[in-house]
């Protein structure tokens, strides 16, 4: 039986909770011993297009940990596929693009994207995991900077050099981009909604690369565009690097901000307005002893305070992290008590 | 003939100038077609150890452009060498340490560095190119903890987990670490302010890898110690990811602060109190068309103001830029006036 109203759904909510909802970004993933023997089976493409071995994904660290939410296992690339890039997971490299978007043409050649006839699986793994879990599901996509640093560049960057020089170059072809990618993943988004996600978090991973002048010019219009596609569900918006965008996100409308650790969560939270934060931990603080992890937990959530606070990392779990340091988190969080 | 008092010292030392300085960090670099044929024919370790060698390569740039400073042709990692490290620089894969501190038996054995023994090679380029050069020479040193995550990780990374490892689980050992570099990097600066350079950067590249209780509990302390063993001359600090840091920078009392490009001038000056800042152009932004090159170095130095603002990237300078692009950013700076 699932509650009314999930403690994650009240804490995006920003309402004032008996303790932080927690989940963290990559929780499904190669540190799991379990995954990586599915892994060892499957490419990475098929385990996302594949709605029962996705939903397997998604469910094993509900089954080690007390998490409050699961999020889908998919990739934010996929769309892109879909869209007409030819993408290929490289091992050691990492996501490649054959047919990089360098021109107008290029931008006119996009397919357009409907999730439901493009992509059925991440919906369909959020019907299945919403059935046999215990705890609500969530979904995300990546932000339309971000998806578009992936599409020119067409392989991950330090400094998207490509990207960069389309944006400077050629600023109407960027933005006719980043609109077309800002409607595809809103359209994700809802569709994920509908499907029965309970939230869904948009990640800018890469907006960090620009200046704050061009993060307000490109970036962040064109996540406020992506948002404002999705009802129904409360909205988070993932930036890494969060710390010089502070004063302006709350531009964004989303429901709730995640935090990367490299900001004090209190601070971030007289900037952001009366807002739902989420985060904050340096993921390899689950490198340290198992009390201090327990100590950063706590101090975390005492900074965050009792309103609208979603406890989870800065930044995805890696696959070098030891399970039972994710257990010790968790445990930590699901120990607190604001009353 | 050199003037009693360039330029760059007046704008290091907090002055209100006629224009801001410039120089390029990695200035002297990949990017330019005489290093890379300097670069076939010798390995870049033994490039930094011939003074002959690096002087050259200090003096390229200055040949092409009219920059009011030249940087010393060096690099960071050398005193680790001296300190016992099995330095190494892969092509592909940048510096390896084959064999990485990881004990306090490792901490213990460290070798004592005495630069004017171990590394006279950066002390004699300062002196060769004193002597050639229209401008006056820079020296530079890595901050202690950037050395610190080379020594431990043993090779560039993302996350530094080894580093980390240390810092949460031994921080005796790591703190043991960060004194030894701390007062290995300070006294490295020294000799290069002894052999003629008029200001010196401590970079701190990787700092922005810790969490702000993290920064001011390791690195700012460790770059502190070292920035406070340097005298006659203007001291910089560089870290890149410093907006999460700017409120408390001003601890390391520093002359100059070096600013990363996620970052608005102004609004960071506002924070560091009255002392000079350098940057802080987005080395991506050296690809745009050059009329756009130009509006955003005039944005830079009209939010930076006439006191105490030396011109330059908020990175290094990357193998893939235009050469006539930096000569176009350098004319801009060099057109300025505030009179």
């Amino acid at each position: 039986m699932k509650q009314a109203r999930p403690l994650i759904v009240r804490a995006l909510s920003n309402e004032t909770v008996e303790r932080p909802p927690v989940w963290f970004m990559r929780q499904a993933g190669r540190y799991l011993p379990e995954y990586r023997a599915l892994r060892a089976e499957h490419s990475f493409l098929t385990m996302c297009h594949s709605p029962e071995l996705a939903a397997e994904v998604t469910l094993q660290p509900l089954r080690r940990y007390p998490f409050d939410a699961g999020i889908v296992f998919s990739d934010i690339l996929l769309p892109l596929e879909c869209m007409g890039a030819e993408l290929e997971y490289v091992p050691g490299t990492g996501p490649i693009i054959r047919n990089p978007v360098r021109t107008a043409a290029d931008v006119a050649a996009l397919k357009p994207f409907d999730p439901l006839r493009d992509l059925p699986s991440p919906m369909e793994t959020i019907r299945i995991c919403t059935q046999e879990a215990d705890v609500p599901i969530l979904g995300f996509a990546g932000a339309p900077f971000t998806m578009a640093c992936y599409m020119i560049d067409g392989q991950g960057s330090r400094n998207w050099p490509e990207t960069k020089r389309m944006m400077f170059g050629q600023p109407k072809v960027f933005q006719a981009l980043l609109d077309r990618l800002a409607d595809a993943v809103g359209d994700h988004l809802q569709a994920q909604v509908d499907a029965g996600a309970v939230g869904v978090q948009l990640f800018d991973t890469w907006a960090g690369a620009l200046s704050p002048d061009d993060f307000r010019r490109w970036a962040l219009p064109a996540s406020r565009r992506a948002l404002a596609r999705v009802s129904g569900a409360p909205r988070m918006f993932f930036t890494k690097d969060s710390a010089p965008f502070l004063p302006w996100l709350k531009a964004l409308e989303a429901d709730a901000y995640a935090l990367d650790w490299r900001v004090d969560i209190g601070a971030a939270r007289k900037l952001l307005g009366d807002v739902a934060v989420q985060g904050n931990m340096d993921p390899m603080a689950l490198h340290a002893p198992h009390d201090e992890i327990r100590r950063r937990v706590r101090k975390i959530i005492a900074a965050a305070g009792p309103k609208g606070h979603i406890f989870n990392l800065g930044h995805g779990l890696t696959p070098d992290i030891d399970p039972q340091a994710v257990g010790v988190a968790v445990d930590e969080v699901c120990g607190w008590s604001w009353s």
